[in-house]
């Protein structure tokens, strides 16, 4: 079982669990108590190198520790969820703030959200130059506007693109970066191989009629490490669930382009329980910015997180929402991958009145050829790390789970 | 009943219809054949003053006629739908291209987006400037998209903001319109207007503590004409659906703010019929952005449209799902509205085998004080025009509905 008051040691879970649920079996047996809540992370669904292999696996950890650092301090979920992206974002081997691709200028525009499950606000910045920490506006946003009205009644934004969404950052506190440090070797010499590359498939193409070229052009894979866009869900003490993504988009994406993770409903959702629904939830997305927003992958994987079965319930719905998605009918190859989180009360004895049992189940899920996950608890000394799970040639995709019980505290106004 | 096959004169409901089935249940009986296609226009809801009230009905009136026009001339829904949205946004008295509301800079910045139902593509811009007509660079984003991948694999935008968009539609054949043009004289005077009140507002809060000012200017009211985004529904002669949606936002909104015309999900929604619905489905929404967004207005109207009864689900869905949204429970005042169209084939007996019966209901629902309103079919000579609607005081919305056929070639490729 996955004991998360216990972790020291990584756990490399075996490929090929899309339908077996041994792993979640056993783990239902011994569930360890762990307070403060807890945090699962990714650096992308996509290609990972090998080289880059254990880059991701330390900002991962790192990534966990800054939210359970956030957490232990009493934070809530939105606050944590942010501390991990921030320091996703400041990774010059992910692709969201430092780092990030760059587009067919040149140039880094960064898309980013937040969700907060206890008010249900969200922000989010789209194709936002010159701020090293997109979620940092994302979550700025959201805090801005759970303050309520401006000034003669004016609504405060949700969602801001652009040069405005840079001056808004600014005149909140938040400071700008100068773009050329945005970018990094890596980035600058992805972006010179990725020119050349399109030129040469240009060149090719040209005198070929339009549609024959855009036929081909369709069968050319995608570049490497074009997808890794980074995310994290986290429940805190209390049981608020808060899901956040940022991503610096499609490598040579058009300047302008906002991906999945500017979209409401598509990079991320985030529900506390309700009268209306059982679980807590949390989706963080990542993969090809437009297939997600087109099946707004985040929030049907939060719905689908009501079914009782989690496990099945979310192969189910990257089975008929995203891969055999009627919206995505024309793609010849359908790529995401989504963390998800899902919380309620349970009923076992507890120590002290004021203290609740909360199980938390954890999932992941993806059809590209790799995922990076990492996830700790609020008493776990140190964050686990899953290393990019291949997707076995014969599967569509792969799906895990993981069930622990966390402790909340009972006076959380949270309907769980 | 609705007869649009003979539709010189102006309709007039009565207000109060939001629990009433009276005039639905009547047009039952007496259904007339019309063929070619369907279009519902709407400028707005919001609060729709005396002076304008004339120029919405004729821009109203003038684009069902440009969709007729092209829905005569054999064009798919999708073609129809951007057509209205021009004639749209080209009046000065819309909120949308020409004459948008100005932001806090006093800069024109719109979103505008547009779903196809039988491809279920989507293309949206936000906050850009320098363009007349932005549903005509969503409307190109779509189209674009639907001739598969770029270069070397990359896969096209489907929503680009800003200067990127405005470069991106400029390289696509769109021209741009200096800013200036596209400010009028009643624009220019609301900005005046706005940024005095504004300025007014502030200075009375000064001195105040920050949560004080902010409740309190959450109570004052929004500016009229804040809320008039402009959008249209289609189903062509084929039986396929669109829709669309353009505004300039919120009146001195911050500069690179996004609403919810070019939000998915949010602004509008069209979905041919499929093995999984029985209705084709086309819906645009108008009012507050955030409030829209938040709700994804028009992707739960479009779902509700799958029960057997139209109105009542309408109604059930516009005070379930947005007044008494829980993803809107701190706001004080749910500002919306949307038009609706579903339509099934028919099983009456027909002149021709290649062509068939398509009943079409259209609604629309509202919780502002008033919603600007046209309708046209293809068989009809002139458009119909339903003025401002108001609320009734002792009301939440007004919601009316209005059932017609059509008829729509038997080889269409949907599955209705």
């Amino acid at each position: 079982m996955e004991s998360l008051t216990n972790c020291d040691e990584e756990e490399q879970p075996s490929s090929g669990m899309t339908n077996s649920w041994s792993k979640q079996e056993a783990f239902r047996g011994q569930m360890p108590k762990c307070a403060g809540g807890f945090v699962l992370v990714h650096a992308g669904a996509g290609y990972h190198s090998e080289s880059k292999a254990k880059e991701y696996k330390h900002v991962c950890k790192r990534a966990c520790q800054r939210a359970v650092d956030q957490l232990r301090a009493g934070a809530l979920a939105v606050e944590a969820v942010t501390a991990a992206l921030v320091e996703l974002e400041d990774s010059p081997f992910t692709n969201a703030g430092m780092g990030s691709n760059l587009n067919l200028s040149g140039e880094i525009e960064c898309d980013a959200s937040i969700m907060d499950g206890k008010s249900l606000h969200f922000g989010a910045v789209g194709a936002i130059s010159g701020i090293k920490n997109p979620a940092l506006v994302a979550n700025c946003l959201l805090a801005e506007a759970q303050k309520g009205k401006l000034s003669a009644g004016r609504i405060p934004p949700c969602f801001l693109v652009g040069r405005g969404a840079r001056d808004w950052a600014v005149s909140h506190g938040i400071p700008s970066c100068p773009s050329e440090k945005m970018a990094t070797k890596f980035s600058l010499s992805a972006y010179k191989r990725n020119k050349r590359k399109m030129e040469l498939a240009e060149k090719m193409d040209a005198g070929q009629n339009q549609t024959k070229k855009r036929r081909q052009s369709s069968e050319n894979e995608n570049g490497s490490g074009c997808l890794d866009t980074v995310g994290a869900v986290v429940v805190d003490s209390e049981g608020n669930v808060a899901a956040a993504v940022s991503s610096g988009g499609l490598a040579m994406k058009h300047p302008g382009r906002v991906g999945q993770a500017a979209h409401y409903g598509c990079g991320c959702w985030a529900e506390n329980a309700c009268n209306m629904n059982s679980y807590s939830t949390a989706v963080s997305t990542s993969g090809c910015g437009e297939h997600l927003v087109r099946t707004m992958l985040a929030r049907e994987c939060s719905a689908a997180m009501q079914s009782e079965d989690a496990h099945q319930a979310l192969l189910e719905a990257m089975q008929n929402k995203f891969i055999s998605s009627p919206f995505l009918a024309t793609e010849d190859r359908v790529l995401g991958g989504v963390i998800v989180l899902r919380c309620c009360r349970c009923v076992e004895a507890q120590a002290s009145p004021d203290i609740q049992g909360a199980m938390v189940e954890f999932l992941w899920s993806h059809t590209t050829e790799s995922m990076c996950v990492g996830y700790m608890s609020a008493q776990d000394s140190k964050a686990k790390q899953v290393p990019s799970t291949p997707v076995p040639t014969e599967m569509h995709q792969v799906c895990e789970s993981i069930n622990i019980v966390i402790h909340i505290i009972s006076t959380s106004p949270l309907g769980l």
